[in-house]
């Protein structure tokens, strides 16, 4: 596989587990999160597939296409070690869908910020909850859902908080 | 459709291209160009699927991954305005296949680019070589080739030089 393929793989994989996730919330109620903007291109699509939620999302450095970027009232800006703690405390036990796409070419970066964000998931995720991340954020009191048929093991991951 | 569908859908219009064009060119003999580097994917699917040909790359600030950057000797570093006359002059008539990936945001540059290529596709290709671009570079001498199946028209383009 060319590094064009595995983008392609990637992307493909991104969006069926995004939309899988948005119809698997359906009637729970709560916001979005998406940690990490990039260039908007996700959060793009999740203002697409969820028009009603509100999405707030969390980036160190704002450099978004124009289109795709947050008013200020839904934007946490700085280091997630920063701005996860402080959205648990307004948001503990709300949020119906996190988005986590983090993942670099640094593995132990990838595993240690994986645990920091798995201790943040049970906090705002409320019962029913989904998070669907490129990385593995499997979190206490969650179960591993299903990935859609088009999407191979470990391209993408989808975990509900159980309880 | 979101920026993730769009992006999704010019990836996959891109790779079906290259495809489409290695098979095209066949046994036809010469390099290829990969006109713009960006982070290495297109050069890394290219050199797969045409790993005997030499592949000479052109890129302003190269910014690739670590594995998919050329050596000097296929690396054409600076502007366009001043790569691409050295490389006409060295490779007058001789290349098989050009890879454009140059759009951006800005309509006026991109078709100010896509005429200034267009002027130097038949400089450079054989013929019966191929272009496969992402804006219209149709140029004199040229016929576009129909594209694959899943390409809506517009979004990839695909000439061959016909003489």
């Amino acid at each position: 596989m060319s590094r064009l393929d595995i983008n392609i793989r990637r992307l493909k994989a991104q969006r069926a587990c995004l939309n899988l996730a948005a119809e698997t919330i359906g009637g729970l109620a709560g916001p979005v999160f998406e940690l990490g903007l990039g260039n908007g291109r996700t959060y793009d699509h999740l203002r697409e597939i969820l028009p009603a939620r509100g999405i707030f999302v969390f980036e160190r450095e704002v450099a978004a296409h124009p289109d795709c970027i947050p008013d200020e009232a839904h934007l946490f800006r700085g280091d997630f070690h920063d701005s996860l703690p402080r959205a648990a405390e307004r948001f503990a036990g709300q949020v119906a869908l996190v988005h986590a796409d983090f993942g670099s070419a640094n593995p132990e970066r990838d595993a240690r910020l994986a645990a920091f964000i798995a201790e943040f998931l049970p906090r705002v995720l409320r019962a029913g909850g989904v998070v669907a991340a490129d990385r593995d954020v499997g979190f206490a009191a969650s179960e591993a859902l299903d990935l859609p048929d088009s999407v191979a093991p470990g391209v993408y991951f989808l975990y509900r908080r159980t309880a």
